[in-house]
């Protein structure tokens, strides 16, 4: 198994589902990473240690999920340096369709910011880790260059 | 001075001047309180440790104002068995006028709930307060209906 | 049966589901509650009367639920010195998805606060007031912290 | 002075500028009315008393405004059986603009409406009472009549 | 059959099954009505042509449904000196949940109003349609007061 | 001066100010127009007849800003073949900062489009409507074509 | 065939089913079309040579429907002088109802217009381009002038 | 000068304001930059010969400032591998606050992630890019972990 270089944490089992998609797309790259589940609010001493280890044993990004209050990505960022990736999600106990989460998430104090991608898109905060693991890996942004190379040749006609 | 019952806090001194309104109207009922400034994302461990000690020291409702991302209200709940009540701040910077610091501050999970006011209701926020601790003060209950009674008092004609 | 502490009422038969789970919440920590419908709009003498009665029959906590217009959680807080919980409501009638029975609970003039949960959050609203009647009920107290250190125990890995 | 066929009333006396237009506007058209400051909130045993009397009187039409939670307008038309226009006020306060209020006033439970005007509209309202009351006086609804071919018959031109 | 004192009116055929609960109300109460389905986007002469005639024909309230972009019932007001009452309708197109249809029924013009009620709301249509017409009415106005004190006498219990 | 092939339209004089950006672009690109202001809620008869007369007399596009309940591009779509571009107007009285109007003039029923362009996008409705005469105008087209080339010439650095 | 004067455009084949209606409309009307699927995010350079081919090879008028992000029909009038309809798409990602997508498309620069319609309005966008090439087809127009008396008979009756 | 490792974009001068902050930001931890003014809809393939030398040159981090429609910085993912990070910008123009901006940034499909930060934030976006070069830069990771300390050791007490 290759060495985690990025954590993926979520509040909640039950987002299991949704975040999961980023440990696959980090798969696909061949990324290794690391997947936790612990509540902000339910379990925040627990939390706070987690985070503190992070660095310590090589992580170099953090992608972390969140819906309502939505508070775990910005705690994350406040305890550590590692860059945080914020990932807004949606549940049916959701007031405002996932908008509430995106605000929660993205609307950081100066000097601690969440890089926010869309509701719900894990996958998208992989591919966002990966450009930013690439940045000091020429093997792994060969493989993002090649892939993205693949996606961009296709057209689709329908006369 | 009176003991302080009730403590006040929010994340940046830039709130004093809104969130000043808790502690005059716990003023005007004879309710001792603390305030302070901490932020929640920028000094996360020292917010914990300053958290750790309210009820040792004999708080026993606490008052949190937040804007933006607004965790910290819910971070406070997470960290005390205490009633939080919760107060959404609005800034030159809120993306949706207040509404996303209401999301963020209401929208708990189960087990951690926050007393949400409305917007900037710092008054409202210690009159909530004033309430709970009159449920073990029949004093402090006394001077708080006779303030409501003279509330009611009020009717104006314009014909 | 306990004495009871805490009423829980709603303006419809059909919040019963929604709103029993306060009930439910209350009963996990040995607090005696009622638990009534009235309607604010159709039957608002006898909402009245009902009210009028809580503080002499020894209800500490009032727990309102409320959707579309949600007018009863404020009309009580302006009928009764007790602190009132409010439960936004949604329904397959509402039309910004709680967001509107959220504001039109939260935002009460000065005096008169309502501390509002999240949307359908009855269970939370049951954990506010347990936290509210710990204050003065140190065996309370002790439950709820015991099952708050329960909560905070789990973390689930996926590695 | 004209016998008082409307009542106007609001919860505040910072109230009574915006809607004095309705006041205005009911004058143009030889219409008598009240017009009264009652909070729901602070006074809700006094607004009740003065419902009560409005139909004994011979008030026919009620105009009530409200801002934020905005629970006036509902509860009286649930104290009364006389038509009730509702007037969405603003404030610096406001979290939605005026939506809140909007929201608040116009979803009513069936067997309740209230005839919800624009945001601070309070000379519409007026003008919807005028509309009311024309049906059964026929001088009335001339004199709206006419007033209203006076308003269409402008156009501007800037060529 | 009673002699149609309101019209009821909605700009397709497919709003028949919501905007029918106002003729059903009516009927409750022995209010005659007509009812038709015209566009204002598609058939704009023949519904100026029908506004022209309702007046003439001892039609006193006008009843109007509208979605999306829900010009119809400001259309008709601005057609007839008659009272109009707005009803907002959603559908499977509708951008903002049935607040843009709210908005674009109720934000007009002084000297048009339109007495706006909630969404899908064309019961409580009818219903202030009969408190209009209760004015000059009395043994209307006794049938809809007997109808709610029947609605008022209801307590659900659930201890 | 030029024959008139784009008529403006909004509903009150008001809105000249923000309007009349389209009459100034027009003339730089030398299209001429004619410009006027009619109410669809106080004149709506005024209009039709207006709106008539449009296509006999060489109007080719028809420009119209509306606020508020923004009915009047809709309705100018409703009775004319020619293609009605809709300028969202916003004003102090709009609930929603323009998203209201934008939302009554973009949400037509099929067969009756209004091409919508962005709050108070005067300017851009005439751009719009240049771009369509110019389908049939060489000249016109080329002088579009020439001012587009500079309009995209510029690069800032700021290093 | 009929020489294609309308291109239609979109970002992903999932917009087929939704984006279909406007190919089904310009056959309608005997306006030939062509119809392609590029992402202006996964193949941005195709996208570009794409739409500079559309004028040389006898395109008028272009339609591009987009969601989420919704770049695509701005990006496409970014790059051509011709006409660009808008269609805001939804899909299950989207976070705002189709509220974002519709700002993303119509909030455009001074001299870059979209004629956007409403949410999935893919008929509407083809009536619209229509209309549009009517300006200069005579048989065209008098095809549309025919359809639209046939839409405007009407009338339903309920009574 | 520092070898720029970031660049900075943004489509009007105007926005040099804002924007400016990222630049201060980059030099307080001595990391040079390049900023320029390019529009996506105005000048779009002078941005798209732009993006295609940034990594050539040795650039690792795009920050983009956009609003209104903003589509800039999902133009610049769609032509670079780099890592790209979002400012919503707001404007006098804004429709909706500046969530428009948010939304139109936030929602890339996958495979082309922007980064978002807050609205007008260019601070944060530079904090963010720090923390991204940091990964393989020792010593600018020093200096960022030093000015963290710095910010969290403050506290500020009011009683």
């Amino acid at each position: 198994v290759a060495q985690a270089r990025v954590a993926i944490i979520y509040g909640s089992p039950s987002d299991a589902n949704v975040m999961g998609k980023a440990g696959v797309t980090l798969n696909q790259f061949g990324v290794g990473y690391e997947e936790v589940s612990i509540s902000a609010h339910r379990a925040p001493r627990t939390l706070v240690d987690w985070i503190a280890g992070l660095a310590p044993r090589g992580i170099e990004v953090l992608i972390a999920g969140a819906g309502l209050s939505a508070a775990l990505p910005g705690i994350a960022a406040a305890h550590t340096d590692l860059p945080v990736i914020g990932v807004p999600l949606t549940s049916s106990l959701t007031a405002a369709g996932g908008l509430d989460a995106i605000l929660s998430i993205v609307q950081m104090p100066p000097g601690v910011p969440v890089a926010t991608v869309g509701i719900n898109a894990a996958a998208n905060a992989a591919y966002l880790a990966v450009q930013v693991l690439s940045l000091s890996d020429a093997a792994l942004a060969e493989r993002f260059a090649t892939w993205r190379r693949e996606q961009s040749a296709r057209v689709d006609t329908f006369d």
